[in-house]
């Protein structure tokens, strides 16, 4: 199913919307106003109708949503009801940790194989998978599909790393290498992790 | 100085701004206009020019931005020209990735404590830094002023933690503890690793 003007920013508030509805769900909350939703997530009722009314609404007039309902629409929208196959280039500090976020938390993201350049680490388990030199992952690539990447790397490695995925139809980087990405054909999200400290620090300074 | 009226979104883009500046700095670019640079950050001329009206311009028409003086300007809006004395709780693979991190990259934000309550941790060093007991921690906090806390910890210790450090005036609070924070007089950036990735998926699914 193709929702062709959907904004970026839309896109990126879905997965709160999910958290939101995840949370209400164990809190066993089964149904909930546009305006109560809006209350918890900090948005306004009507952009919360106006959001959802991007994939067809699921509200009932006067009735609100069934929570239960809505977020297993809203895992469906995002792709996040499917299983993904995943590989990591970079294990480091970084990538070992979030390897093992995705697995406690997002387990249907699994890493199927694990490559670092530093030979010190071949080898070595992280989340039960073994790390591979560059050989091993180049032949793990040619016989077996990989859905997304997730890059650890430095900088000057990037461009190497991205045309090796590419080559091999990766569908989607997931990229921690401080450096922006933009690929055609390949969708990618660039996570510069000090942006949200940066704001943080503007709003400390600036205190309302 | 107060920018009373500036929102959400245009606070989140300030780091990217200086990213980009930064970049363009490192390439030796002097001088660029809104429209070079808003072909670079993917936003168009017209909301680079309003973004950085909030501020008090900067530019000159028909003679664009000074590189050096936008990305300074910028870094002062941020408060990214003053250190910062922060403390960590919580120093699993996250957290010390975390303060590698901070500590390559952004290293006017500085970690002077490191709390953890598994036993097994106490006197390792991260960052320099010798992970202290809760008892250790309470008393650093007494006598050490910490402006950001940067917690790692799991949902269910969230609340006490935060009762600490807001008893000690924490001003700004980096949170990877999966539970969203809100604070008065605190700035608290909630940070959820996997909302980028699910962005990323639903891109995967609906290519443009």
């Amino acid at each position: 199913m193709k929702y062709k003007l959907v904004s970026d920013a839309v896109v990126k508030r879905l997965p709160k919307y999910r958290r939101y509805l995840k949370q209400l769900k164990e809190n066993n909350v089964s149904r909930i106003s546009s305006g109560e939703l809006a209350d918890k997530m900090n948005l306004t009722a009507s952009q919360i109708r106006q959001d959802l009314n991007n994939f067809g609404g699921f509200g009932q007039q006067g009735y609100g949503y069934s929570v239960d309902n809505l977020h297993d629409e809203i895992s469906n929208i995002l792709g996040m009801n499917k299983e993904y196959s995943a590989v990591m280039v970079g294990c480091g500090r970084l990538g070992e940790a979030l390897a093992n976020f995705l697995k406690n938390y997002e387990p249907n993201i699994k890493i199927d194989a694990i490559c670092d350049i530093r030979t010190d680490f071949h080898g070595k388990e992280v989340v039960g998978v073994k790390i591979m030199n560059k050989q091993e992952f180049d032949a793990y690539l040619d016989s077996n599909k990989a859905d997304i990447a997730i890059l650890t790397v430095p900088p000057e490695t990037l461009s190497e790393v991205v045309e090796l995925l590419t080559a091999h139809d990766i569908k989607g980087i997931w990229n921690f290498g401080l450096t922006d990405l933009e690929i055609k054909g390949v969708a990618v999200s660039n996570v510069h992790l000090s942006d949200s400290l940066q704001s943080l620090i503007y709003y400390i300074n600036h205190p309302e």
